[in-house]
This record gives structure tokens, sequence and C-alpha cells, in this order.
């Protein structure tokens, strides 16, 4: 049976406006009458109408969070943006995506979905430019990552220029066969390019650009594609790499999860890190502080991350009709033990 | 300007009722009709009015999951919910509590937002009974951990099994000094008791029992309580051991992240693992397969978890009215070289 304000009003002996100015929390309510009021609706267990509700004031307080949830840089980027909202009076739901562009596609489609929510922020990975342009239509939205689609608000860091210092990094300890683990597959797929690989192709760019300034070569032997982002895959693409005839010296992994499984490869062969190999990942996660040895990597500023996106998204939530922009956020190589051998920040 | 089913009609050239079957995806329209009528909601950017929709039919096909998100445990589990859903045709959205009460009292208080979702699936770490009691009232819900509310069904392993076969493991290999990680705080709060607290307290009961059985002692000194189940809390945890005059053997830590911050403090000292100190931890996270050494750990079936708490759920959506149950997912402990110095399954 469905409990009705009416049926609060009886029990508390107050009048059904009053009911509803609580249920609504409404300021000019008496704390002793509310109180009261909010006895008898724990009493009958009375739930508002959430429905009825939207329907006539077309707020639901409520935020998507589109992303995957199986790469800790997400959950950790994730909880950030929880709490951001969360100051804001916002309730963040996530909705998983793991990457899988199938599932991008289908949370997409559900469009009728945006009706629930004010508005969304969304890490794409698998969907191409085209499909986007398409989805975002007049919700507000805020993108994260790599990915450009036009009329579109979005926040990322400089992908190019973290994964040169990481290079350099390595350069500077005076390393010369320097792998990459997590290059964008050589060719793109037909359909169009996708975030994913969007990103990749940027940390590539970065990772080359330091190699030849400092003169030297770029070898396609120790540029090594994966299937995922997990450690799964670190790991098998670093025991390529260790079975190449002249094994890399230094690797530069587009991920701490690659990073983590690139390094259990090489402790596993009995190798040494950084001795044998230097590792360096990318995403600062907490995991990789308490990797022994503590994983040296570019560290994006995921705090900030979260502030530029949900304070974005709640402006045009509010109506803010400003031109869509590019919003930077800042990022920090950690140097510590898997390259250099001494504790370093995390320590 | 909000898009109506007259306005995809008259692009269509159909009537209403066929836009109205094609958006509600009734079976009874011809194929070539229903691509016309897609085409048309697409180019006008159609979204039907979920809310007014949910007045009508009483259904959201959404689950919400309410858990923490910053152990993997859990985050591996909510991709084994998602998945189990999705096989069903519902979509799960995610409300993360990270395990602190206050959080968890805000959304359950938040019982407006069940009018959005079908059921719930609901791991406290916080709450207290009574709270919880009070919360689940009329709404499809499933309990997942040791607490047990009246009146509601719960997926669990048998946790202090788990523990036993844990420590017997560590005194079968000759460790005697076994310390324990995540014990429960001396004193229960006034408030009462709370679920993360009861999971550690079936935890100790299970390594209690395996030390007296095998005629070891219980020693106060060996058996650390933590502020959080984290890396961190591992870490500080088991450096006070560590300072001990007489150091312990052995650690079983409540957690996998608890045991990979042990594991760390250990190694940054020089000692190795397991020569000086093995140590086992609990969750049977992908983190833990991959640390330098891999980790021992009990790994409680998650897909089976995830399985039985959909499947449950969905049966209390459509109206079962069986009595509420206690559903037992099984657990395996996972040997590898943390205690044994051999590789192990995860290999």
């Amino acid at each position: 049976m469905v409990v009705t304000q009416r049926d609060v009003a009886r029990l508390a002996g107050v009048s059904v406006r009053t009911v509803s100015n609580v249920v609504n929390n409404f300021a000019y309510v008496a704390p002793e009458t509310r109180a009261v009021v909010q006895r008898a609706l724990d009493e009958l267990d009375y739930r508002p109408n959430i429905a009825a509700r939207s329907l006539n004031r077309g707020r639901s307080n409520l935020l998507a969070l589109v992303l995957p949830l199986d790469v800790p840089y997400f959950t950790e980027l994730a909880g950030h943006v929880v709490d951001q909202a969360e100051e804001r009076g916002y309730t963040v739901l996530i909705d998983r995506t793991e990457g899988v562009a199938e599932r991008e596609r289908q949370i997409m489609m559900r469009r009728d979905r945006s009706a629930l929510f004010d508005g969304f922020i969304f890490s794409p990975l698998g969907l191409t430019e085209d499909e986007l342009r398409r989805w975002v239509g007049n919700c507000p939205a805020v993108m994260l990552g790599e990915m450009r689609v036009a009329g579109v608000d979005h926040v990322a860091i400089d992908d190019t220029a973290a994964a040169r210092a990481a290079t350099a990094h390595l350069i500077s300890l005076g390393r010369t066969r320097i792998a990459a683990i997590g290059v964008p597959h050589v060719k793109p797929e037909k359909s169009g390019e996708r975030p994913a690989r969007r990103t990749a192709a940027h940390r590539s760019a970065g990772y080359e650009e330091a190699l030849t300034e400092a003169g030297l070569p770029v070898l396609p032997e120790l540029a090594v594609p994966v299937q995922r982002y997990q450690r799964h895959d670190g790991r098998l693409a670093m025991e390529r790499l260790l079975d190449l005839p002249e094994p890399p010296d230094a690797v530069f992994c587009y991920n701490d999860l690659l990073a983590l499984g690139a390094m259990r490869a090489v402790l596993a062969r009995g190798l040494r890190v950084p001795q044998d190999v230097a590792v360096v990942g990318f995403d600062g996660i907490d995991e990789g502080r308490y990797a022994t040895p503590p994983l040296t990597t570019v560290a994006p500023d995921k705090a900030r991350i979260a502030e530029l996106a949900v304070t974005r998204l709640l402006e045009r939530v509010e109506g803010d009709q400003e031109p869509p922009a590019h919003l930077e956020a800042p990022w920090r190589l950690l140097v510590d033990e898997s390259t250099t051998g001494v504790p370093g920040e995390s320590g």
C-alpha cells in the first residue's frame, strides 16, 4: 500500500502542507514540528514519489559518472568526483563501462536515462568521435580524457608533455634502450578513432619526442601494443621484450597496471628493478606506492580534474551558455625506487 | 524544446501509436516501419520521459549497488554484479559509500531514491543493525557480508572457516608466532555493532580457533586493530609488529590491502617474505597475484556471490514471498609465494 502525505499528516496531527514542507526540506518549519513529522514519516515508511516529483520540478540532483572501474585510476578519480559533487549537494551514480565500446554505446543509447540525471561526466574509451557527437546532444555533459568532441567541455592533462617527461627521466638516468608498453595498434579501426587509441597516441608522441631530442633511435621492436591496460597485459608485453636478443634497460608503461605487470615479469625472471630494467608507470595510483620496489609514475592531479569537471558541469546544469572549453589539469612525475633505486616521495 | 512522439510520428509518416510501440520496444512492428521510426527518433533526438514512464509502469529496470569502491574486493565484486544484472536485462548504478556510516546513512535516508530503483544490493560497513532494519522496510533488497538483518536476504561466505584455514595454513608451515592485522577494536561502539566490526570478529574467531587447536597461545600483542582496511594501515600495523622485542614469523591480514601494506613494511626493512615473515591476505584481488612475492589469500567466489545476490533480488522484484534466507557462497585458499616461497596457482 502506498503511504501518502495525507496519511503522514493524519498521524502527525499536522496539515498536509506542513508534511510537504518537511519532505521538501523547506526552511520555515519549526524544529519541534519537523521532529514530529519526521517520526511519522519514519513510522509509516513514507517514500516520496520521485517520478512525480521530477515531473514537477525538472531536477533530480543526480549526476551520472560513466567510466570504467576495472582500472584503479578511474576508481580513484570517481572518489574525487563523488566528493566534489557531494559538497555541492549532488549525488553521483556510477555507470560502469569497462571501456568496452558496446557497453558505452548501450549506456548512451538508453537516452531515456538522461531524464533521470541533471548531467553526465563521461570518460569514453571505446566510442568514436562521431558516435560521441551524436550522443551528447542537448544534455549537460563534460568529457574526461583525450577525446575532443566539438561542442562539449572537456578536462584532460597534457599527455604528450607528461610522457615526454617520463621518458626524459629514464634518459637522464643513462638508459638508452627504452621500451614503451601500451602504444597504439598500427592500424586505426575503419570505424574511426577511439579515445583509448588517441590517448595512447599522445603518450607515444611524447615518448618519441624525448628519444629524438636525446639523439636516441625510436626502435619499433621496443614499442609494444596491448589488448587492454591490465596487469596481465603488461606482464605479457614485458616477457616479449625480455625475450628479445637485446632486451630493453628501461620501460615506460602507459598506465600503472601495465607497469606493475611488467615489473612482475622482470622480477619473476630473477632480474632486478631498476638495475636491470627501470620501470615508469602512468596514473599515480596508491597501489604503485606499495609495490616493491615502489613505482615511479606520472600522477595526474585527480582531485583537480574532478573539481574542474564537476564545477563546469554544474555551471552547465544552471544554464551557463559560455562556449565549450578545454580545461587542462596539472600532473607531476613522482620519482621512486623503480627507476632510481632509492626511496622516493612516497617512501 | 521537448520533442514529442507526435513530432516523431509526423516526420516518420506513421501514427503516434506506432511510434509508441517502437519506443516501448513492442514486438508487433514491422522491421521496415521500425527502421523508419528509428531514423525519425534519431533525427529529432527524441528522449522518452522516464519520469512519466515510471509513473505508468512502476518499473525502471534499474538496480542500485551500494558499496565502497576504495577497496578492490568491492570493485571486482561490482563488476560481477553489473555483468549478472546485464544478462538479465537490468542496469546497475553504483552508489559509493567508502564504508563511512554517515554516507551510508545519507544514502539510505534519501529514500526517495527507492522510487528510481527496482531493488538494492547493499554492502554496509558502517550502519548498525538497528539502522539497517529501519531502513530496509518494503524495498526489495539483498545484503552482502556478515551483517544479518532480520527480514532481509543476505549473501556471505563463512568468514570464520576461511580465517581458520588461512591460519592453519601458516601453522602447517611451522610458524608459531602468527600475528593478525585488522582485528576488531576492543570496545564495540555504544551505538551498536557495525558490519565491519562483525566481519573482523568472525575472522578473529577463526584465527583464534586455529591457534588453539594447534596448541598455540593467542597472544594479545600480536593482534593489531586498524583504522581502515587500506595499504597504509597494514604498513603501519606491520611496522609496530616488527618493533616488538619478539616479532612475529607470520601474519594473517584481514584483507589483501592490509597484507600488501604489511608486505611492503617487511620488505622495506630488508627482511624477506616468506623466510622472515610469511604473509596471508583475504579477498583474492588481482593486485595480490602481481605483487612480489605473489600473495597467498582467501579468495571468496565473487562471481557466485554476485549471481546469488542478483538472482535473489530479481526474484524479490518479481514478487517472490519466500521467507528471507542466508545464502552462502564458497571460497578458496589460494596458496602462493608469500607463504611457501614457491610459485603458486597464479604463477
